[in-house]
């Protein structure tokens, strides 16, 4: 997505140098800073103290950093040891992330899969690419998915009378590589010509919404409010919100949904005034 | 209530020189400091800038702002019209404070019913002094029928174990004279040696829970955690509120309840986890 007017991903790999970039998400929005990750160390610690956050993003992240740790093992007499100790250091930066582990898993049989260590090599930078460009794709899909949601409210109302979605933390194209989850189907909305204005929950205690979610509305041009966490109910009650889009952490089989704290509170308004939650 | 170990109310006269004290809340938690109020414009700017804030704290403090126009209209030509122009004055601080216009009608009744000035002065004090004092026994009031709620919950736990009670906002003893009104089903309950514990909302945008309600339940030594607002639906999802007690702005006579934005809220999750809220 734009930042600034130029497109960007969140985590990418520097072609030349082969090292990783990121956007340090812990500046936001006060300070656009890309980091530069050039060893397994660097990512894990890019991780763990939350430079990238995110389910999306942190799997990608992980996934490039195994790229990472493949180079570096690339000259040691143990390549898959070493490789697997990198692993394990990932894995152990933020043990409840699933995408991390998923990320990380994927790499080790895609490498496993290889018998010289410059084929291993090889399919770690490939895999690294693949978990980045799928994530990228998942989430636009979502949007164009999500964006036919959008146009039948759109449809309900007057021409040119902005469809009101309501959004709790952030699961924008910041938590993801592109594009976003929640986000998605709002972003689509806007390139389909529909005019969209979103209520951002600020989100505490950490503020994802105010800070996060907020930035990256204005940076592609989306009216957007930010609104104390409280205001949503009242919004529903009194025909402010047409539609909820909320990311889900976990989303299991009988339909449960884990997310972040809050989220809840909204359903429950959502289902007591008769708007749409996703 | 207590205040470092002396009990004080949020406005009362100084019985020498006439002149209103209050807790000039907007410095809480961080500074307690009595403010002295001399004259009617040092009453109405209280009022309007929140040193004072809560329905009954401002009707009492408005209570006394006439007792003060009274003292200040005792030697001019015309009384009456003096004293309405401090009434207009008082009463266009807050519109929409309820009971700063009923406190403020009440007083020029109360001097309406006397003849001589000496008695319009007269009975402006005594008034001030019996809607500071009404105000106070109502709230002791809510606090002897509450414990009974509080008692029967206690009565169904293990020995000892504290009942869970969620608040919303400051609807404590700052936003009245004494007692106040959701949490003095608290301290009556603590005083008759029931073990309980709060869930303090930190109420955003302007944290009336993390600065008031926290400090004056810490005040009085009631055990208690400071919450973001999201935190309260998930908390009763896992049977960690026993009961939850908020103030009213306002009451319509079909039992309908206007209060603090994010009390709504609160009431939703409540009903879905069968929680009583009061």
């Amino acid at each position: 997505m734009l930042v600034n007017g130029t497109p960007y991903r969140t985590v990418w790999q520097d072609r030349e140098s082969g090292a990783i970039r990121v956007i340090d998400q812990r500046k936001l929005p006060f300070v656009f800073e890309i980091e530069t990750l050039r060893t397994v160390d660097a990512v894990a610690e890019a991780i763990r103290d939350m430079h990238v956050r995110g389910a999306g993003c942190i799997g990608a992240t992980a996934a490039y950093g195994m790229a990472l740790a493949a180079a570096e093992a690339g000259g040691a007499g143990d390549f898959d040891r070493a490789v697997a100790e990198s692993a394990e250091r990932l894995i152990a930066t933020r043990p409840t992330a699933v995408n991390l582990r998923w990320a990380v898993d994927r790499q080790l049989a895609a490498m496993a899969a290889c018998g010289r260590v410059s084929e291993k090599l090889a399919a770690a930078e490939a895999t690294a690419q693949a978990i980045a460009d799928e994530d990228a794709e998942w989430c636009r899909q979502i949007g164009r998915h999500g964006l036919e949601i959008v146009r039948r409210i759109a449809d309900t109302k007057p021409a040119g009378e902005a469809v009101n979605i309501l959004t709790h933390c952030n699961a924008g194209w910041l938590a993801f590589v592109d594009h976003g989850s929640a986000t998605s189907p709002i972003y689509a909305a806007r390139e389909a010509g529909i005019p969209v204005h979103v209520w951002v929950d600020e989100t505490r205690p950490r503020n994802q919404g105010a800070r996060l979610t907020a930035w990256e509305l204005g940076q592609q041009g989306i009216p957007h409010t930010v609104i104390a966490d409280n205001t949503g109910g009242h919004l529903m009650q009194r025909g402010r919100v047409d539609l909820v889009i909320t990311g889900t952490d976990r989303t299991s089989r009988a339909g449960d949904v884990a997310n972040k704290i809050g989220t809840y509170l909204k359903a429950l308004a959502a289902r007591d005034n008769g708007v749409p939650f996703h």
